[in-house]
């Protein structure tokens, strides 16, 4: 039985959005043991109103909360019965198997750096993040590429690229069911020597790798801004400065785009019509990008895993960032990123 | 009179579109004064076939090309007579006013480097870039904010982004005609203290330059990924390595919505009258990418400037490039960065 550890005070929407969430997953055939984390007369009040399976939930007490927007180091420091660091503690004990939040990203990420041990060879954390795609990726057919990292190390240095690139190939067999993701390095050039120091070094580093016997990696080498949106990876290895720009870029085009169609749309019935014809296809795209659908990105590096919802997360994407955390326990995701990591 | 100095056998299409533009160019009103460097017989021979004024056009053999994929250091040492080299001696000597080049992008940078002298203050140089955007710019509504590093200097240090924020601003106010364009560096988050310690610190000394009395800055701080579609900075300030992935990820992103507009359109007759309905809207958005359009970039660091046009250039796009060169020798560029760099 997969056991999750939910901060269920995380979320601007508060214990309303993750509660729900909760008992939602809870009602389904394969549905994992549930610990919501924090307030829990809040908890109790919430779960009444839901219908749930209560034999698969159990409530733990967290007196404090980190708010949204507080700086991570302070409120840890100074919250220490926090519901994420309470929840973090339960997976560190072993009651639970993962932990899911929707709290403060820098938050959370500090919870587990204070709360787990990292994994042999990795120096610093990896956020996960999913960037839509032309082609597709994996027996799930996903429209989408895994991107690490996505902000919580800004200049990783050739080892730390090197442990993203295991980590992010292991994440990716299991999420999107691909045996063999092709992973790339993010660069100005795709030849193995350009790039800055850390990035050409990392491409060595992984050539070598994948080349040994029984590796588990297939490294494609390095791709360029244009493969990103096409897709030419199922895995795509930067530095979190980078990887950051690059994610609220795309989301930034989209955004554009979506406007100017609009404000052409009111200026002429043509392109009013156009774009209602074209309708569908738009919406098939925004679904890509929608959060709410995706649920949840990984924290990794660390010896137990940590699935990061949304902050703005609904109960729709607390249950998905929950059936995630579900997958990477039911396949053993930090097991294979050990193994990835010592076979070197 | 401004006196170009045009590279005749750089860009793919050799002597046939340089001297094609050039001629055209020299038919104008205002026109420069513009010398063909390269080989005499083939640029006569070009000459004859296309109208021109033959008082502001002069030949000046070289006999010497450097192929568009040679190495830029192997290449420039193995051919001292080079028709970019050969150009650029004719600007360091004071024969012409700016330098405009086709050429292996790499092989001009480096004949820039080898012959002019870094301005004071400057470390390294940058190539300027245009990136549409959303918003207009300037008082000729420019539908492009500049964005340097384009992919020279990958990894620069605070100093040197500095210096290319103050360049790229002087740039922007000639050629957007913006008297005073707003500077970005590009972060992952818009306080002062986001971001690489190379970036942080040079927010730190923009802001303080910004505040000078009389100072021709106005830095806007950080900006992020999403405020680059919008348009949100005149001028984008980052090193080149990001620089690169933004601008090929852009290029990307608008093959990719054609691409799939199109596969979209073969498969249904709604798509396709909604494509056919939208396609003067699309067409608007594909100029504003249009580098025959732009004509050229500009390497920004040297006492002299070169106008690096793109290596597929048609007639079209050197003579808009050769139009970008003649505003920058009108307006003095040069002289414009030197003493935005003395005032510190």
């Amino acid at each position: 039985m997969i056991r999750l550890a939910l901060d269920a005070m995380g979320s601007d929407k508060g214990p309303a959005a993750t509660v729900a969430g909760a008992a939602q997953v809870s009602l389904r055939d394969d549905a994992p043991h549930i610990i919501l984390v924090g307030d829990t007369a809040q908890i109790q009040s919430e779960l009444a109103r839901n219908p749930h399976a209560p034999e698969r939930i159990r409530v733990v007490h967290a007196a404090e909360v980190v708010p949204m927007d507080a700086s991570p180091r302070d409120a840890l420091d100074a919250l220490p019965d926090a519901s994420m660091l309470v929840a973090a503690r339960l997976v560190a004990a072993g009651e639970a198997d993962v932990l899911v939040s929707a709290g403060n990203t820098g938050a959370v990420t500090l919870a587990c750096a204070r709360t787990f041990a990292r994994l042999p060879g990795v120096g610093r954390a990896a956020l996960g993040a999913v960037v839509p795609t032309e082609a597709r990726h994996g027996a799930r057919s996903d429209p989408f590429s895994l991107l690490l990292d996505a902000g919580l190390t800004l200049d990783p240095s050739a080892d730390d690229l090197f442990a993203f690139a295991l980590m992010g190939s292991a994440y990716a067999q299991r999420i999107s069911r691909n045996p063999r993701p092709r992973v790339a390095l993010l660069s100005n050039g795709a030849e193995p020597g350009k790039g800055p120091p850390a990035v050409v070094e990392a491409h060595a580093r992984l050539a070598a790798y994948a080349a040994l016997p029984g590796s588990p990696l297939d490294f494609i080498g390095n791709i360029e801004g244009m493969d990103i949106p096409r897709g030419t990876a199922d895995v795509i290895v930067t530095g979190g400065f980078v990887g950051n720009i690059v994610l609220k870029m795309l989301e930034g085009v989209s955004d554009t785009v979506m406007r100017t169609a609009r404000a052409a749309g009111e200026r002429r019935w043509r392109y009013a019509a156009g774009l209602w014809l074209l309708s569908p296809a738009i919406r098939r795209v925004r679904q890509v990008t929608d959060w709410q659908q995706y649920g949840g990105v990984p924290i990794l590096g660390f010896d137990h895993l940590c699935i990061k919802a949304h902050g703005r997360s609904t109960a729709r994407a607390i249950s998905n960032a929950l059936k995630v955390a579900t997958i990477t326990a039911r396949t053993d995701l930090v097991g294979g990123m050990r193994a990835a990591l010592e076979l070197r």
